[in-house]
């Protein structure tokens, strides 16, 4: 008999259900619904910026609105029916706190806070709390500095504790009225499961890991004095934050009755404990040792896993490094950079003032240029850097124009410009231990641009795969709650037993070219170079010689005499 | 009674007549001919995209195609005849040196060389001979230094010697056959003079100091020994160069009786020594101790004096200081950016590919931008650096891109960099002791981009004036016809009293704006960071705070807090 498993991954603007066979990852039914409220589900205030707010209604809703459907588009399949799905798991965006109740209610359901966006889920990209960010990264910096090792050196504005802080300044009254907070990917799973009692709360090690400088070395959340340096409220807050705090192959819960009825499924299957979606991405992307997956979009995330049976030293400059937050029995390793597709987009919107149909005709232009050969070099630093800088303040550059640089040169460059960027956040990750071997890559660009692919492989110097699901956070949320379930229920024992049964690959895979290898190291040491002297505080370069050699290796790529 | 003197004005596409009254520079006739062969006058080998001729017999023929044109225009102005003619002065293209026979006819008449390219006029931007220009330099460096002391360090590709060298080694016959070669500037005061005899020549100290290493202090040309280095032969052909060169208010003879007649004007009036184009725009639009000549187009070409009282210093990085080359009596000192218009035209066309009516909007779009709002910082070395690091492999670059950076704003930080450049010009100038108080300015943008102009104001820091004449090369010519015919004769004793007499400005004069100069001194610090740290061998520097310094400048430009 076949056995299905729901994925449910809630996105910025949308939550999506899939129905996948566990035996091996067909993807049977899949609904999305875009939140009801505000802009795609996202609520702003006109008089500040940094606000992005969402309403934990909609998430509740989401389920209603997805899960039937998938269910319905899965049952025309004749072997499928709801009787046979035999777990849940549940990706989310985050850190996206919400503030709820003693009986883990959104506050934004209480009518007297109707309309207080402070009483919604502060989403990840909100900003509202830079200055408290800054103030924890200096309090952390002066009294616990071990809790910024594993961050990267900073929190962020976008971390659980920012915005509680932030909310403590400016709402006391939402502040006072939150019994907890509860990240979205834990609120989810609580609510499939009926848990009213905050006790009972089982939450990711992902988020609170990732954002909420967790870590089991020294005793789970930061400590309450730390705390209290922010308030003395918040210090209180830490004793009624979630107790138990685990990977996502462990079971939050069991479908409450209820909700089996509502969505029509088997009450009592076990519901995975929720992690982020890009990280259940990099599970549904086949993530393993030496596998890396980037999920390339706007921006990117790059996620790696490393086995915890050896210390993983602090790696400068990576955001997060948590065990278990990826894969249990491994370090999950968190990276990525803040601009990719967005550098492309403005270029063709803002500089070009073209169309979306310029994309296509400028990269035809350029896809059998030589690499080096039109001298143009450039930092991918249009939205700052993420990694291995975590430097927001930086910002793009472009050198080696002349009078004859066109349009489409200048957008190869920006996209060799990412690879660069991805190749120095590759090579500080193994120069502290973890080897990549490969790449496997997700997301729109991965599938439909093969030149931006390959300069990735030649540029990273790996072979870059793609996805065999263009759904992986879906399907990553589906492999967790096949092991949930376990093998005795018709699921899987092991993530790698799910993963290697679930997860495939497209057929084309891009092998470095070893001639392209051979320049693109060139232009990534002046890279390197521009990379250090701009983004460094205190390193010190001559320059001189950068446009010199782009000069040469221009005439080179063309066959040209030095 | 009124008298006229004729500007010859000879440029790279077309000739200008112009028939000025000396008493107030006011312009009664001007007529202007296109060179008849290959394009626009230039002769280009498809087999070499260095080589740029041009015909001789094109020149001769502009004589007749624009003299008596002017002066039928002229007479239209009831109190003018050609009888009242009193003087002509020429102007040209340069180093545009043309072989001539032992009676200073141009080889390119012969039948034997019709055809032949090297029989032509060399033209000052054939590129054919750099690899000489690099062998000279060497040699120079080697066992005259002093020889490279005063044209910035490196003997050019456009210069004289790189030519005939070249033409030796490439069109032995053509070499040969050559008595001697005239400098465009030379040959045609000679022509009009009816000059036959090589001995009798008058040439220009403005070409021969700017392009040929002449300096009366050893002895006028390179000796016979270096020149001999270069090959046996250029060593001989030394004697045979003009034995008199001096400055542009000396008369190179008198208008001789076949060409009074051909072109309707009286026989022995003087003709002017020969002189740049540059140079005598410069005197045409006014400059003098204190007050530079800007002259702003596809590149620049700027042109200061310094009394020749006191000994000045080679001015590193300055390509030409000569002694008269601009004013009798004072030094004349040539700088300029390889692209200025050019850096506009290769934004809009080749990165915006947008069409001419783009600059307008463009600059609409930016012109009440704050300085340093954008956060954009560019080197101006889209061509290259002329002036002052005299280095034609150096390349663009703009710093500071964000997600919101705009077509627009780069435009205007493109602007700025040719801005900063020219400060940069202007600083090294003034730190070897010649002062400059006022700039005037001429050329198209000079006269129609006043955003342009209140930038530059800013950014020098001086008042920036524009020349009343349109054509002030044609009118600095004039001018000095208006010195070799004399007081007595109804010119004028002195340039200084010419130039007071018959030069202007136009009533708009931009002064720097305090609020602007304080942030674009912020901001060319930073210019001249990146300036000496990518153009100068050697130079290090931390550039780390660059883009930090540019955000927090561009905060402030809008008022908001750093």
């Amino acid at each position: 008999m076949s056995h299905y498993t729901i994925g449910l991954d809630y996105g910025s603007n949308s939550v999506r259900c899939l129905v996948v066979d566990v035996a091996d990852g067909r993807e049977l039914g899949v609904a999305v619904w875009t939140y009801a409220s505000g802009d795609a589900g996202v609520l702003t205030d006109p008089a500040n910026p940094h606000v992005a707010r969402q309403s934990p209604l909609d998430f509740v809703e989401g389920l209603r609105r997805t899960v039937p459907a998938a269910l319905a588009q899965a049952a025309k399949d004749r072997a499928f029916a709801p009787a046979k799905v035999i777990g849940i798991g549940v990706d989310t965006t985050g850190s996206t706190p919400i503030p709820v109740d003693e009986h883990l209610q959104p506050l934004a359901a209480q009518p007297r806070f109707a309309g207080n966006l402070n009483a919604c889920a502060w989403m990840w990209k909100d900003h509202s709390g830079m200055a408290e960010a800054e103030k924890i990264t200096e309090l952390a910096r002066q009294h616990r500095p071990h809790y910024l090792a594993k961050c990267g050196g900073t929190y962020s504005s976008e971390w659980l504790f920012s915005k509680i802080w932030h909310c403590h300044q400016v709402d006391r009254a939402v502040f006072d009225a939150a019994h907890t907070w509860l990240e979205f990917a834990d609120f989810i799973p609580a609510v499939l499961a009926g848990i009213t009692d905050p006790a009972q709360v089982k939450a990711g090690i992902c988020p609170a890991g990732h954002k909420a400088m967790y870590c089991a070395e020294w005793g789970g959340y930061p400590d309450a004095e730390f705390l209290s340096f922010l308030a003395p409220e918040i210090g209180a807050l830490r004793a009624r934050l979630p107790r138990t705090v685990t990977t996502a192959d462990q079971a939050a819960g069991t479908l409450c009755a209820d909700w089996a009825k509502e969505l029509g499924l088997p009450a009592g299957i076990p519901i995975a404990v929720g992690a982020f979606d890009a990280h259940l991405g990099a599970v549904g992307a086949g993530v393993g040792p030496g596998a890396m997956v980037k999920i390339i979009g706007t921006s990117t995330c790059d996620c790696l896993v490393a086995p915890n049976t050896a210390q993983l030293p602090d790696i400068p400059g990576v955001c997060g490094i948590v065990d278990g937050s990826i894969l249990p029995g491994h370090y999950g390793i968190e990276a990525g950079q803040s601009a990719v597709g967005d550098i492309f987009n403005w270029f063709v919107k803002h500089v070009c003032r073209g169309e979306g149909k310029l994309h296509g005709q400028l990269r035809a232009e350029v896809e059998k240029d030589k690499p080096g050969q039109s001298g143009l070099l450039a930092l991918d630093w249009v939205n700052g850097n993420r990694t291995i800088l975590t430097d927001a303040r930086l910002t793009g550059l472009i050198l080696g124009l002349t009078l004859h640089t066109t349009q489409a040169q200048i957008y190869r460059a920006l996209i060799e410009a990412t690879a660069f960027g991805a190749r120095r956040i590759l090579d500080r990750i193994e120069e502290y231990g973890v080897k990549v071997e490969k790449v496997v890559n997700c997301g729109g660009i991965a599938e439909k641009d093969p030149m931006f692919m390959q300069i990735y492989a030649d540029v990273l110097g790996r072979p870059m795969y793609i996805s065999g699901s263009a759904q992986t956070c879906a399907l990553g949320s589906a492999i967790m709650a096949a092991v949930v379930a376990g093998k005795a229920a018709g699921g899987h024992a092991t993530c790698a037993e799910a993963q290697a049964a679930m997860c495939s690959y497209k057929d084309t895979v891009y092998q470095p070219i070893p001639e392209n290898q051979a320049v693109y190291r060139e232009l990534y040491a002046l890279y390197c170079e521009l990379h250090d002297s701009f983004g460094v505080k205190g390193a010190s370069f001559d320059h001189f010689p950068v446009m010199k050699k782009l000069l040469d290796i221009s005439r080179r790529a063309v066959g040209a005499k030095p």
